[in-house]
Formats: structure tokens, C-alpha cells, sequence
């Protein structure tokens, strides 16, 4: 394969630069060419690529987001669009894509090799809820993102006694919750993967408060209920008076962190080799702390992100 | 005087402790006492009252929030409250007073003056809406703490092509607004010293799509309203798909910047020369860059907090 | 005036970015035109010049550096050199030029203005050394940097119970040292505008250790003397076994805090209102906390920047 | 096993506070009580030993440093001083011990697992260089804090087209520069498992010149040479000027990251269900992203630790 091209799709995260970027290297490094995609699987059915170079890729490895722009394209779901993506990176002499991006994007990537195009796909998204990894590309900078303003909340709760109840990202998946929640020093972590129950939570405050406990800070996944619901459910139980604090989109941004960039580049250097041999329709992982390829078709039909239950049961025990 | 006493009250800000550390360290300096007291006003009339060494204040300089702690304390405003706090005062030979706080904290030292006991008042909030200074003791560490969320969402906001409302703090001042927002490149301030019209922040946003921007980025003071009503009359407007974040308690908490600490210091070492000689009755504070004295009654009753007008103006000069 | 060029020079600073984009902006908002010339005054004289639009200063005001580059280029100081400049500006047809630099980039826009070109200059160095202006470009970023590094070695300090010598940045001035010294909470603050004797260094060193304090923070000006100087003489006056760090580059590096950004872009639409206004032969400076405007030739031959001495009094008495 | 010690040791790292509080909150989940050992061994030795509360590692997970401080005591390493130890912890009721530290805080954890006395190893170091563990309490804060340095230093490289060489810590092993260098973009990482030409590193920066890249930074571990040795060696090679940092005791400080703390977390609890079941002489690890324990005596004698070099490789094939 000689050219080869790459697009970012759904939410951006941080470290899709760094992905982008050691894709470019990689594969100049072997050889090949590389055509950037804009928005995602829109500007691929639009037509919007163009070369990139060494330079293209040149003071971008630090930088949030993705220069190559994301979108949501719902319309890459029909045969139409997919048939027109594929022509158009033939117009191109693109051979091979690799796709950085959520679910959404994988989705696209296992269309274009059902169609015979190889397409790979890399993990990229702050949620960590993509199967076939350990580790998503975004997930260990929106930690260290959370955990700033749990520490910034804290300096707060620590003066004034309170109760303060943090919503974070995440969808379906607890995993931004519980690591952030366990770094965090929280003393309770609540996430849409095991059940909890109101009275409970109430409960432990009480009796944190009943040992001297000055303020109490809950960590609560978007994919169990919004902060200000929790408050308000929580309000049934006590007199709480919990401030929520909604950390929204700032969890998506910022300069990534060493991990983040150092996985990112190691997921695009995998996806050039693969790419280079003439494979596609794979997905790139980390698990036990090695580089993987899994096929995109089992991986999305069969294969299931869980979380680390047994982290969740430590928090429990060191969080009270 | 030989002995004096301090306190934080009201919302917590960055730099209070460096405030506190000041006061302690240049009283000692001088051969006084220092007794600090917990919980504001509070604690206070409760008598919760200690004496403060040079060790007490180490390694606090760089900590967020108050080892003080601080509180609300309505009750202060009884003149039975008041003179309950000066009993207490005077049982621990405490000649003098410092109050670090925002204006209700003030409005504690006013009384105090006014029954012959020397208080003097650091300007201590994030709000930077305290009369008689040109900034407050927190201010810049909160425009920073705004402004590197400003950055974050930026970095989303220009991957995807959407219009972002940030909701930032400051009460009834839109001074963080405006700081943050020129300093973060929003598109447009809404802050309550100014009449808006939302017909033209929409005509606005339009424009700025017509000349190919991407994205556009809205702070708004929660003294005008909050960002989610600010979106749902911004779609009245016209087709935005404004994504909201409230910033919060991120904004009071983290470690104070280089300017809070270096202010907090100052104000706290003339609070001390002041009662030194004897003199209270009076709020500290920073006018064109030096540290100013002021009546405390007179600058509650006659003076008024004013945000940079100029500033307003540049903003709408480089901001499109 | 309707075409206005803009270089920057000598080292560079945070904000630098800021100030472009400011002058950019504010001059298309004037209807003006706008020239960024690269690698300061080599790139004038070379002819390295283009036009500036909107979107060529869009998401540059978080980025430190300076995207114009910039370089030293003794060759200005001849009259050959700067009648070379004047005639590549006009080629450009640019009637006015603004300068971002320090002492030496102000040399070249007084030679300019001496020859009837104007030229207005903005102070853009970390060093807070420039006459006519009570703070820099870059100053505030700096010791913000530097006082997460002091910060940072703290926490080893505190664990270890040692001497530490932290070398800055200044050239001739001891700013830095002396505002992050304070901000740091450093023991002592070395600075070349006040002479020390190292035998009453040992000696406060010694009355902490006397006291039970267990390590000692040392902020030492590069204008005084290098940290590894300081230590080996230090050693002479006893047992201190000093670590010392030299913090070097990444002063100057960063993205700019709030007060900077906003510093520059005051700075830069005051610039562009007196190039306007057809005036030249100013520097731009914040005095007492307002935006002036000083003859530069006057400012350069009688001007002189001064540190503020009560500071490092204030030092002497909170730091022990 | 009812009553168990901890002591930090050696070179504090990020994230040993963390490991402390998970120990803490741990044992005392499991109805055990913790003492805390104060200066490592030293203080085991004088019998510096406190019980510690819950209360005690409160708003202590996101500090740098060690709050029970740190000491080198090479006397530790004759059968005296281990016996010494031993009977303070006796005299304490002390029945099992955590260590946190680098290899040298192991020797002194099998000597007295050799004595009978159950002792468990946590790898606290930032250095990343103990066996037994693929990554260490710390590595992950430090190559951030790094990784900051080199994005600042970019800034100002960018902007003058130049060589910058910085110089990072790592005793005898290149993980911190490999990641670090990596992550930030470097065009060469020099560590010492790993042979490099002089002639090799010149030659790569002229070829990146004559490509037209502006500047080049060069990441050195200092287990290779000092930063200037190699500034000073290169010189040789051609007209380089290259500016060298050395990044120094910044490296052991900060607030830990994210990883650090859940790492530090997982490690604290794991040692405390194994003292519970009265196991001892162990050292705690990850490996392979699976919380592992090795026999203590085992791994100082026939681990090693190895940085992974497929990692060295990706960075010849990205950096250029």
C-alpha cells in the first residue's frame, strides 16, 4: 500500500493530534503518503482531503482537539454514503484509512471493509468505552482534567463544610467517574455500571459527618443521572445542601497528557504497519499493556468495554 | 496593640491563606501575637480561637481556600452577636482585628468599629466586587482558573464548528466575564454593567459564520443570567446549537496565582502596620498599583465597586 | 495611516501572540491594514514580509512564543541597515511600524522614528526590565512559571529537610526573582539591585535550622550571580549541602496568563489609536495601572526601570 | 496481623502520599491499625513512629512530597541498625511494615524480611528504574511535569530556530527520557541503554535543517552525561549553539497525576491484604496492567529492570 488516508470522527479528544500525527510520520518514514480527511466521514463523502506533509504535522503533538476536524455524520450509516466514500478515496489513490474516533466511527470502518476497502480504527475518545481496548486515546487526559477541578473544589469544600456533588462525562461508561473519583479522594463514586441506592449514600455522608468529617465530594457519572437530579434525589434523604458542579465540555479539551500522546503515537504506528501489509478491517487496542489488533466486525458485534470492577471495589474500600 | 486576632468569612477565595500567613509572620516580625480564628464570625462569637506560630502558616502559602475555614454568619449582623464577639475578642486579650472576606465580611468589621474595636478589611473574594480596591485577593487566580477552561473548549469548539456559552461567576459583577473573555478570545462578554440585546449577539454569531468563522465562543457573568437561559433566547434567534458549561466551584478553589499571592501579602502586611499604630476602622485595598487605606463605613456607604469600562470597549474592538 | 507593519524581536515572551493579535484586529476594526513582518528586524531589512488578516491571528492568543518569529540582529544598530529597513517597509507601502521587544528592539524603532519613520514600541520580555512601563509582556506568565517550579521543589524540600538554590531568569533586574520569590514563600531573595553578604545568607540559614524549620528556599537573580556560584559560596559559611536548580528556557515559555493576554491587548490597540492618529516615536507602558504613552527617545536616554524596593522590604520582614 | 508500620524512603516521588493514605484507610477498613514511621529509616531506627487516624492522610492524596519525610540512611545497611529497627517496631507492637521507595529502601525491606520481620517493598521513585514493576509511584507525574518543560521550550525554540538540549533526571535508567521525549515531539532522545554516535546526532540535526525545520530539541538522560557535557561534545560537530536545560528537582515535586495516585492506591491496598494474611517479604508491582507481588529477595537478585525498547524504536520512526 502506498497511500494511505486518515480522518477523526465523533467527540474529539485529546491525543487525536498525536494519533494524526505519528500516522503522518510513520508512513512517510515507510514510504507511503498520507491524504487528510476533514470532518470525519462528511468531508469523506465530500471530497475535502488533501496531502499532508511532515510540517502539516509539525508543532501539533502538544494541542487539544483535532486539526483535522471531527463531525458527527449520521448518513455514513447508508449503503449511498458509504459507496460514495470509497469513490472518492479512489479518486484520491488512497488505498488504506485509518479512522481515530468512538464507536460511530468504528461503525464506519467495519461499512468500508465489509465493502472491501481496509479501513482500521483507532480509539479515540475522553468516555474509555470503546471495546477491544484497555485504554482509549483522550481517556487519561480528561482524568487528569477532572481531577484539577476536584482538587480546586475540594480547596472550597475543605473551607465551608459542605456536601459537593460532581457530574462528569463518560455516556454509558463509569470509567471517567471512577478513576477520576478514586484520584480525586471522593467519597463516593457512582457509576451507571453497578446499582446504588439513595439511602446509602445518604447514610455514608451521615456518618462521615458523625466521625467529624468536614465535607463529603460524590462523583457522579452522566450515565447514572445529571448532578442536579442526584442533588435533588439526594435532598429527599437529609439536609445536605449539596452544590453541583457540572465540568461539561472543559473535559474534552486541553494539551494531552505524556500517556495520552505516547498511546496515541503507538496506536498510529501499529495501524501504518498493519496498513502497510495490506490489512485492514482491524481495530487498535492496548490490553495488558501491549498493542493489539482485533478484527472491527467481531470486536464491535462481540466485544463489550467493562470496567474494572475490582477498582470500583477498592474505591469502596479506601473511600469513606 | 499586641495582640491580634484574624479571620476569613464569606466565600472562599485563593490567596486568603497567603493573606493569613502575612498578617501572622509580619506581626511576629513587629513582637506581636497573632490568634487566628475558625469559621469567620462564627467561630468568632463561639470563641473558637487559637494562637497562631510562624510553623502554623508553613506550607500554606500555595494552598487554595482557607485553613481558617470560613462560613456565612448572618447572625453577625445582631448588634447582640457583635458585642458577643468582642467579649470574646477581649477574653483573649485581643486588642485588634483582621477580616478577610468580601462585602458581608466588611459590613462585621464596620460594626466592630463602630463599638470602638479596631477591624481592619482585606478584600478577599473571586468576585473582584469589593469597593475600595481596584482588585480582590482571588480575582486573578479565578480569571486564570476561566480562562484555561476557556482554552480547553476552544480546543473542541474549533473541531467541531459549534458556538459554546460559558456561564462564569462574579455575583452581581461582570468582572471575571471580561477578564477571562478577552483574555480567552471570546467572541462576545455579556456582563451585567452593560445592556445586551440578543437579537445582535445572534446577528453577531451570524456574521462571524458568514466570514468562514468555525466556532464562537460566548462568556456570560451569572449576574446576567445563567448560560442555559442564555442559550434557550439565544435559540430564539436563530439555528446555534449553543453548548453550555457552567464553570462553578472550580472558579474559587486551586492554587493562588503569582499576583494573589504577592497581593495578599501586601495587603496583609500594611493590615498589621495599621494596627500596629492603633489604627482600624479601615479596608485595605490596591488603587492604580499601591496599596491604599480607606474609611471602612465611608467606602461601604459611599463607595461603589466599578468594573473597566475601557476594557468593555477593547473587547468589542478586537472581539468579532 | 491605512497600512501599519508589525515585527517582534529579541528574545521572546508570553503574550507576544496577544499583542499581534490585538494590533491585527484593532486595526481591521479601523479600517486599516496590517503587515506582519517574520524574524523581527532581519526580516525587515530581508524583506520577509505579508500581509495579516483575521484569520491568520485566530487561535493564537493562548500560544506562547511568538508566531512572527523572532531574532537578534545587531546589523539594525547601523544606519545602513535601518535606511535598508525603511526602504523594504515602504516598498510594502507600510506607514507605520510596531515593535514588540525589549530594550534592543526599542534601539531599532527610536533609529526608525530618528529618520522620520514612526514606530511605536510595545515592551514584550520576561525580564520586566524596560523603561517606561511598570510591567512587561511575559513578566506575569514568568513568575507564574517559575512558582510552580519553587512550588514543585517545595514538596521535595519538605520531604528531605534541605538548602535549595533556584536560579532565574532577570538579566540585569532581579523582578523575577524577587515577585516569585515572595509568591514562593522563599526564605531569600537574591537580586542585583540590592547588594547581600553571603555570611548573613549562612546565617538566616542557620537561625531556621535553629528554629526547627526544615528546609530553606533560596531565589538567586542570573544578574547576581549563577546558582552553582551562589551554592560553592555559600559552602564556605557552612554545612548546606544546597541543591541547585536552574530553571533556564521554559521561563520563557508558556501560554500567557490572563493578565498578560490582557496587558497585550491593551498594549497593541494603543498602539494602532496613535499610529492612527499618525503618531510615532512612543512606547507604550502601564503606569499606576494606566495604559501611557512616553516619547521613546527620551524614555531610552532617561528613563530607567526601577524594581519596587518596598517589595523586597516586605520580603525581608514576611519571609524567615 | 493487627498492627502494621509504613516509611517512605530515599527520593520522594509523587503519589507516595497517595500510597500512605490507601495503606492507612485500608488497614483501618480491615480493623487493623497503621503507624507512621517518620525520615525512612532513620527515624525507624530512633524510634520516630506515631499512630495514624483516618484524619492524619485527610487532603493528603493530592500533595507532593511525603508527609511522613524521607532520609538516604546507608547505616541501615549493617545488621546493626536493622536489629535496632526490628526492636523499635517490637517496642511499638508493630508486626509487619510497608517501605516505599527505590532499590535502595528494598535492601533495607529484605534485610529485614531476612530477620524474620515481615516487610513489604512499594516502588516509589520517579525514576521508574526498580524490578519487579513495569511502572513506579511517581514516573507518570514526572514524565508530565517534563513533558511541560519541553512543550514551553518548544515555544520559545519555534520562535528562534534553534538547538535546545534538556538534560532530565532517571539515575541509570532512560524511561523518563524516552517517554518524555516521545510524548514531546523530540527530534532525538539519548538514554543509556542505548549506544549513540556524536557524529549520528549532528548529521540528524543538518538533515532536519536542510529540510527547513526551524528548530530541534534533543531530550538527554542523565545517566548518559550532563546536558552541557553534551551541548559541549556536539559543538564539536558543527555550529549548533545549542541552549541547555536541566530540568533538576522540579522532576521530584507536583501534585500527582491521576495514574500516580490510582496507581499508588492499588499498590497501598495490595500490601495491606497481604500483611493481613501475614505475608511478608514482597515487593508490590504492575505488570502487564495486573497488580502483581514478587518475592523481595528474588527480584533485587535476579530482576532487572528494562525499559521497553520497542518504545526506543517508535521514537526513530516518529522523530525526525
Amino acid at each position: 500500500m502506498k497511500r494511505i488516508g486518515i480522518l477523526t470522527s465523533g467527540g474529539d479528544a485529546p491525543g487525536m493530534n498525536a494519533a494524526i500525527r505519528a500516522v503522518v510520520r510513520k508512513a512517510i518514514f515507510e514510504g507511503m503518503e498520507v491524504y487528510g480527511i476533514n470532518y470525519g466521514y462528511a468531508g469523506l463523502v465530500a471530497g475535502d482531503i488533501r496531502k499532508l506533509s511532515v510540517s502539516d504535522v509539525g508543532d501539533k503533538i502538544q494541542r487539544g482537539g483535532t486539526f483535522l476536524y471531527s463531525a458527527r455524520y449520521p448518513e455514513f450509516g447508508s449503503e449511498e454514503g458509504q459507496l460514495k466514500g470509497i469513490e472518492q478515496l479512489k479518486k484520491f489513490g488512497i488505498e488504506g484509512l485509518v479512522v481515530v474516533g468512538g464507536d460511530g466511527s468504528y461503525m464506519g470502518a467495519r461499512a468500508l471493509t465489509k465493502h472491501g476497502f481496509p479501513a482500521i480504527g483507532l480509539p479515540g475518545t475522553i468516555d474509555n468505552d470503546i471495546p477491544g481496548t484497555d485504554f482509549t486515546i483522550g481517556f487519561d487526559t480528561s482524568i487528569n482534567t477532572v481531577l484539577e477541578s476536584i482538587d480546586r473544589i475540594r480547596d472550597t469544600a475543605t473551607s465551608h463544610e459542605r456536601t459537593f456533588i460532581i457530574e462528569v462525562m463518560g455516556r454509558g461508561a463509569g470509567d471517567i467517574a471512577l478513576w477520576s473519583g478514586i484520584a480525586g479522594g471522593a467519597e463516593q463514586v457512582i457509576i451507571p455500571e453497578v446499582d446504588f441506592n439513595m439511602e446509602e449514600v445518604a447514610a455514608k455522608i451521615q456518618e462521615g459527618r458523625d466521625r467529624g468529617k468536614k465535607h463529603s465530594l460524590i462523583v457522579v457519572a452522566e450515565g447514572v443521572m445529571s448532578g442536579n437530579e442526584f442533588a435533588d434525589e439526594l435532598a429527599k434523604y437529609g439536609d445536605f445542601h449539596a452544590r453541583v458542579t457540572v465540568l461539561g465540555h472543559v473535559q474534552r479539551g486541553g494539551s494531552p497528557t505524556a500517556k495520552d500522546r505516547v498511546l496515541a503515537s503507538r496506536f498510529g504506528v501499529r495501524a501504518v504497519e498493519l496498513l502497510k501489509e495490506g490489512k485492514g478491517g482491524l481495530c487498535i487496542g492496548i490490553r495488558d499493556n501491549k498493542i493489539i489488533a482485533s478484527d472491527i466486525v467481531d470486536t464491535l458485534e462481540n466485544g463489550k468495554h467493562r470496567i474494572d470492577l475490582d477498582l470500583y471495589d477498592l474505591s469502596k474500600q479506601i473511600s469513606f
